[in-house]
C-alpha cells in the first residue's frame, strides 16, 4: 500500500439488506498504534489512523503541556517505512524540557514493547491465551435487526443529553440483559461485562454485544477476552479491530440500521442462506 | 444532587436559532474522574460517567486482563460520598494477581496524584498556567453556521469510511486553515494544533476549533493550551467540558447544525444582539 493511502484499507465484507446477502468492497479507516520516543525514553502508545504523524506528535506534545512552545521541539523523525519503523516517531526536545512519569499522558500506555504495529498487538493479545468466542447455534439476521430498537428504548440518558455513549448484552435468544452507558465508549463496554462477570455469567457464549458507536479494536479485544462470539455496532468499525476479530474468530457485524447490516468477520456463524431462502419462498 | 442522578447535569444554556437566542435550561451528560486503587498502588485514573462504577471496575479489570475471572477480585469498595471519596474505588485482588507497571492500562495515566474530582483536575490545569483565550472581535452567529458545511466538503475520507472524526481551524473570519482527520478525536484535535504549531502560528487568538464528535474535557484542554477562544462540536459537550470552559473563560458551542446551536459557555464572544437586532429590522 502506498505511503499517501494508509488512512483507508480496502476489504471484502458481507451487506445483508432486507434478507438478501451479497459480497461486496467496502473501504474501512485505517488504525495503527504509533510510538513515540525521547531519547531512550518512551512517551508511550497510542492508536491512531496513520497520517500527518509529525502534526499528531507536535499537537500532543504541546496540547498535553510536556513542551510549551515551538522552540522546545528540536526534531522530529518518522525512522522508516518498515512495518515497525512507520510506527514510530522519534523526537529530539530541547534539554530544558523536564521528562517526568506524569508528563506521559491519559491516552499513552506506560512503556509498551510491542513492537508497535497491527500484527505485534495482536500478537500480544494472543500471548494473554485469548480463545476462540463459541455460539451454540447460528445466529438469525432478523434477530439482529430488532436489537438496536431494544436498545433505544432503554437509552433514557442519551435522548436526555444526546452526549452518552451505550453498550447493551443480549442473551443467544435476542432479550436484552443489560444496558450501560457512559460518555466513554470503553467505559460503556467495560459496565456491562463488568455486570456480567460480577453476576457470574462469563464467559458470554452465544450472547452478542451492541455499542452505539464504532467497534473498534480495544472494544473487539474486550468482547474476545469475555468469551462474546457477535459484535454489532451502528457505525462504522477501524481496520485494526476487523483484523483482529478475523484472526480471534469474533462476528463482526456494523452498520446495523433498520433492515441492513454489513459483516466484516465471523459470517459463518449467521444463518445467512436461510433467511435468503426464506426470502424467496 | 442525589446519588441517583449523578449521570446527568441541569444547566442553564444560551439557544441561539435562525437570528433569535434564548435562555433555556438543559441536560448535560456527567463526566468525572474516576481512581481505582489495589492496596497502595494506583491503577490509574479514567473519566467516566458516574454511576454502575463498581460494573465499570470490574469490567476493566477483565476485559484488559489484569484478573482473569470472577474469583480475582475479593472486594471492591466505593469508599464514601464526599468530593475525593465518591471518585475513587478500592479493590482487593486474589494475592495470586500480579500487578506490573505495564497492567495499567491504556486509558489510564499512571499514578495521577491529583485528588480525583473534576475541581482538582481544573486546579491541576490552572497549575500549568493555562491562560484565557482572546480574541480581537465577536464571533458572528452566521459565520459559526457556515463552518459545518465547509468541514464536511473538504472531508473525503468520513465520508468513504462512516469511521473517522475530524477536528477543523477556521481563521477569525471564518477561513477553513486545516482538516484533520483520525479514527480517535483527541488525535484529530492534536493533528489539527500539530499542524498549526509547526507553522509557526500559536497561539490561536481569534480562531476557531471545530470538532465532528463531542467537545469532552480533554479537547477543551487541548483548545484553551492553545489559545483558542471558541470551541464548536455538532455534538454535546460533557459536564466537566462545560465547568472547565466556564472557570477557564473559552466559549463553547454544541449541537452546530443548520442555523441552530447551543452556547454552553462564554457568550460575551458571540454578537448574539446584533444578530437579534438584524433579524428584527
Amino acid at each position: 500500500m502506498s505511503k499517501k493511502n494508509r488512512n483507508i484499507e480496502l476489504t471484502q465484507v458481507t451487506l445483508w439488506e432486507d434478507g438478501n446477502a451479497t459480497r461486496v468492497e467496502d473501504y474501512l479507516a485505517a488504525e495503527e498504534p504509533l510510538e513515540m520516543r525521547a531519547g531512550q525514553y518512551s512517551l508511550g502508545v497510542t492508536l491512531r489512523t496513520p497520517g500527518d504523524d509529525e502534526d499528531l506528535v507536535a499537537g500532543f506534545l504541546f496540547t498535553e503541556g510536556i513542551i510549551s512552545r515551538r522552540e522546545d521541539l528540536l526534531a522530529l523523525q518518522m525512522p522508516g517505512d518498515t512495518d515497525t519503523e512507520r510506527n514510530l516517531v522519534r523526537v529530539t526536545l530541547d534539554p530544558s524540557v523536564r521528562l517526568t512519569s506524569n508528563s506521559a499522558a491519559r491516552r499513552f500506555s506506560a512503556g509498551s514493547a510491542c513492537g508497535v504495529c497491527g500484527k505485534a498487538s495482536i500478537t500480544q493479545l494472543r500471548r494473554r491465551g485469548l480463545h476462540r468466542p463459541t455460539a451454540a447455534s447460528l445466529f438469525d439476521p432478523e434477530m439482529l435487526c430488532q436489537l438496536p430498537p431494544k436498545l433505544r428504548e432503554t437509552q433514557a440518558v442519551f435522548v436526555r443529553t444526546g452526549g452518552l455513549h451505550a453498550a447493551a448484552l443480549f442473551a443467544p435468544t435476542g432479550e436484552l440483559l443489560v444496558v450501560r452507558e457512559d460518555i466513554g465508549r470503553h467505559n460503556a463496554v467495560d459496565k456491562a461485562i463488568g455486570w456480567a462477570l460480577l453476576g457470574g455469567r462469563v464467559p458470554l457464549s452465544g450472547h452478542v454485544l451492541l455499542v452505539s458507536g464504532r467497534g473498534g479494536f480495544e472494544i473487539v479485544q474486550k468482547s474476545i477476552a469475555s468469551g462474546i462470539p457477535l459484535l454489532a455496532s451502528v457505525s462504522a468499525p477501524s481496520s485494526l479491530a476487523v483484523q483482529l476479530a478475523r484472526e480471534l474468530g469474533l462476528t463482526l457485524v456494523g452498520f446495523l440500521r433498520g433492515r441492513r447490516f454489513v459483516i466484516y468477520s465471523g459470517e459463518e456463524r449467521i444463518a445467512l442462506s436461510a433467511s435468503v431462502a426464506a426470502k424467496a419462498s
